[in-house]
């Protein structure tokens, strides 16, 4: 469970949820501008920050770590032979390579138990909105990790590869975007919606902030398809070209490098507006979209 | 998951959620003796049966169906390949025979997810005290469901198995005992003590209904081991035998039939004794004892 948790890796969805937070809460967000670097360096730092952290921002942090531990927990899985049989991950050994199928299985099966425990438990509250908070982003996280959310969307990714019993699926573009939807788009989602609820943000903030987070998701899901035919294999920290190797549907395979690039381009734009529709001005949700464009690996 | 969840079972972890829930409220007792035959033979038939349950009841139950999610990954997951390498579960090819190991483990996977949703989701209350429940119960269950629990027992299984990197590890009777008690063990306690917190017991009972689990737990697994020696194929529904093939740690290998025989009957007294010390008297739970160490599947 260490191995993977403490790889590194972006911390995205992390970031994400503490972002959210810092949108709904003003004194969060100068806290977390000074410093997200060092909680995105190592999440062991964390806890002290969280010490000069709003209460908002130290309510948001629990579920922040607890998503990382969800989507660690998936990356080990779809590494297995029996998935997407990956060996490179964060730019080492993936963990079944290191320890076996049934260390990696049993590992990603402890991250997931762990993280609905941190969820529950932290943070420590009788605050009876704190605690309807908690039981709200449980099910929310629940339901994002679930069939009918990223594990649903790896079920529909293996038959598409023709690894499940069946017909192989084509994905044609809409499919495929449902199929990220579902795999990657839905605990984006739940990330950054998860922040503003713990922050307290009202049903209009919470809306907006779902709605950034869906184009966010859907644009790095076609960048990450992009990297995958142009990226730089050492900076990427895994196996580039897999996809046209495998011939798995992707954005540049169906639509084509420069659409791809488009795509992802207008994403974005929907991304900002949702955000200035909702009256949210300079918090980092915006830098962390830019970057999800932007970004070489 | 259908496949899995909808094979059938002993549904023994849902029936102690249910039986200490009754133990802690006696109007749910009088429902319980009822349809607790029904419950048992169909969840889908449950919901129909917590119309006439009583609050205390109808708080345990989704808690009950949950704790069976749970088990059921854990059994996908403990068949493959990469673990026990099982072919057959509950009378029928078991889930990676008959989808593949991928769509397995994410089936394992979505039920997983699904049990934290449900006991989030489920009883739905505003009421503080329910929900103040509901998290501690989150946090038992995942707990008892992780690495300090149940996938830790397996992760100690896998080793001495040889089937993990390091030495293998040979269990002596102490070690086994600790090895069962996080495999199985500690999910079953958590079965039973969340339903007595769902219907509100106090402190005191709901120690007892641990120490009475606890010795539950540990009966059920030395007559499992007792059945894989002696049990019939047939209605056992899995493959017999399975345990001295693969030279593992068992109870009758360490101790032999007769003392095997006797620990279980002494846990079954001490499971007696825990209710009798609490003041529980007459209850489902002596009748569940009984049971799991009297069955011969």
């Amino acid at each position: 469970m260490r191995y993977s948790v403490f790889a590194g890796g972006k911390r995205l969805r992390p970031m994400m949820t503490l972002a959210a937070a810092a949108a709904v809460d003003d004194r969060s967000a100068k806290v977390l501008r000074h410093s997200l670097p060092k909680v995105a360096h190592d999440f062991s730092h964390a806890k002290g920050v969280a010490h000069d952290f709003s209460r908002a921002m130290t309510a948001a942090l629990p579920v922040a770590c607890a998503i990382e531990l969800i989507h660690t927990y998936s990356l080990i899985h779809d590494d297995l032979p029996a998935m997407d049989d990956d060996t490179l991950r964060r730019g080492r050994p993936t963990l079944h390579v290191v320890y076996g199928d049934g260390i990696a299985i049993l590992a990603g099966d402890g991250l997931h138990a762990e993280a609905f425990t941190l969820l529950a438990r932290e943070p420590v509250s009788d605050d009876p909105d704190v605690i309807r908070r908690k039981l709200r982003v449980i099910q929310l996280v629940g339901e994002a990790a679930g069939a009918a959310g990223m594990v649903g969307g790896q079920a529909i990714d293996l038959q598409a590869a023709g690894q499940a019993p069946g017909h192989a699926v084509t994905l044609d573009g809409d499919r495929l975007r449902h199929m990220h939807a579902l795999k990657t788009g839905a605990l984006i989602r739940a990330s950054a919606v998860s922040g503003a609820i713990m922050a307290g943000g009202d049903a209009a903030l919470v809306t907006a902030i779902d709605a950034y987070a869906s184009d966010v998701g859907l644009a790095f899901q076609i960048v990450d398809d992009i990297l995958d035919v142009e990226g730089d294999p050492a900076s990427l920290g895994k196996t580039a070209g897999k996809d046209a190797a495998s011939a798995k549907p992707t954005y540049p395979a169906i639509f084509g490098l420069d659409r791809s690039r488009t795509l992802a381009a207008e994403c974005l734009q929907r991304a900002h507006q949702a955000l200035a529709d909702a009256g949210v001005t300079g918090s980092l949700l915006g830098g962390i979209a830019e970057w999800v464009v932007s970004r070489k690996s």
